[in-house]
């Protein structure tokens, strides 16, 4: 029996073999795999880099970024066709896989931000809730491009004389490697790509202690995130006292603090905000099982003992 | 003796051919002439199409959107010299003859408030100021596409169980011709232009007495452009009692009004809010007069006769 269970991100994507007995038989990492913008040659392309000696499995699940939307996922589905056999192809938003590797399977809540923000619920009859993940223009809020926009908006302003000069002026001109409001006007529209914004909002971090500015913005940023995963809370109908984190903000100390506390301030109780055991790719390999109808704890205590599933 | 004033705004562009004697030999209309998005020859093209009969004039003032960026004004400066010949030709922003059609080169202010929007200034000295108009990114606050975004990003909300429904969304819904979230989403992404996104302002400008939402956002528009007046009142050095205002959303009698006492928030005085007199290509003629040396008063009796120079 042979389980495939693949995480495609918007920056890698990591794709686990198991077999019926919880043993890890191969593990592999491969480009990017966004299936709302690559083509579904690209998306067949990246897939098939991963199955070396390998066109049939039983069951596959993937989490592929970008698949929430219906459009993505059908184009995903011919392309994952395309290059691999199996008796069952489950293809889910790669933020699914995410809360299941972090709830293992109990209800609970996750919330994800990187260069977007999700949160996500899963309640105690298995059905999953959604909030936000509707792209930079939508809302996106408290992701790190709504931060990186912030951080050129606040400099933009304090070039044109509208907000006082402060040290997050001089670092960002410095990172973008600008020195003029006509440069930064010229670069924004011309070459800043939504991930080159997103990638501002690690001045805004550093900055944290040192500029009032950055303290607002970020302080914004995790009142979003808290009132996100309140969002999730009441459509889930679930009240936890641990949430979830992933994505790249909650690696740093002071973001994940932070948010913490706005999740005590939103919930009116103690929220302890935990990073997960597993990576995401787990919880395809998760879904898999409990979809064979096999228990799920003998394949956590197994799982525990490969380090490259696990989050530092 | 020739004279040419053009004003190439982002919808169309209007040319006044006038003799030393301030009487108008010509009027035309044209397409728009935004030379930040227009090439080389689409800018030649359409200069082009207003000159019949015409390619050598003495002077010639040209107001063209997009001209504020060094790089397209030497592009802008490129197209134009192709298809006129003038003794002098003198190319700035649009938005800086609007702003010598409002005060007549007495010191003053002028806010525009259309897709975009910006605040001008003219200090005794003859010397401008600007503040705004960085485009849709990094400010265009109290704009129709700053409008027009906050309406998406409510109606967004709504949908995503994150905000009450309210009239807004079902307007909204009905204008765009979609009716689910994903719907809203994938339109967004795949068709919206910052054009499209602007003409939601006036969804909002409609509700604005019935829907509270609608209210907020106007509410928070008006007060933006006020600061923006305040901001570059300060660069200037100015203090006035009247300031100009322009664009689109002045033609909304509720988005003036509000605007008008947000002014006077800001500025701590009775501040009136005016539309000016002439259309902004008399701007560039009043430059071109000025340059010669010549005095403004008589060309503004002259002018006042020909209707389709003035404000309806």
């Amino acid at each position: 029996m042979l389980i495939l269970g693949i995480d495609g991100g918007g920056t890698k994507t990591e794709a686990v073999l198991l077999d019926e007995k919880a043993r890890i038989l191969n593990y592999r990492r491969g480009e990017a795999c966004n299936v709302a913008t690559l083509s579904e040659d690209a998306i067949a392309k990246v897939i098939c880099s991963l199955l070396k000696d390998l066109s049939k499995v039983d069951i596959a699940v993937l989490g592929l970024a970008g698949a929430g939307r219906k459009k993505h996922l059908e184009k995903a589905t011919r392309a994952v066709s395309r290059v691999l056999e199996a008796k069952q192809l489950i293809i889910m938003p790669d933020a699914e896989i995410a809360l299941y590797s972090s709830t293992l399977f109990k209800p609970g809540i996750l919330i994800i931000a990187g260069t977007g923000s999700i949160a996500y619920a899963l309640d105690s009859s298995g059905n999953t809730y959604r909030c936000g993940g509707l792209g930079y223009l939508l809302d996106d809020e408290g992701s790190g491009y709504w931060i990186g926009l912030r951080v050129l908006q606040t400099v933009a302003k304090m070039l044109d004389s509208r907000e006082k000069p402060s040290l997050l002026l001089e670092k960002t001109l410095e990172f973008l490697n600008v020195s003029t409001l006509d440069e930064l006007v010229e670069l924004t529209y011309s070459r800043l790509t939504v991930s080159d914004i997103a990638s501002l909002a690690k001045i805004a971090l550093e900055l944290f202690e040192e500029d009032v500015y950055c303290r607002r913005i970020i302080g914004e940023a995790c009142r979003e995130l808290a009132q996100l995963a309140k969002c999730v809370a009441i459509k889930a109908g679930i009240s936890s006292s641990t949430i979830f984190c992933q994505g790249g903000l909650f690696d740093s100390s002071t973001f994940t603090k932070l948010t913490e506390l706005m999740l005590r301030k939103v919930f009116k109780k103690k929220i302890e905000l935990k990073k997960p055991l597993f990576k995401p790719v787990v919880g395809a390999l998760l879904f898999a099982w409990k979809k064979l109808g096999w228990d799920l704890d003998s394949l956590l205590v197994s799982l525990k003992n490969y380090s490259f599933l696990l989050n530092e």
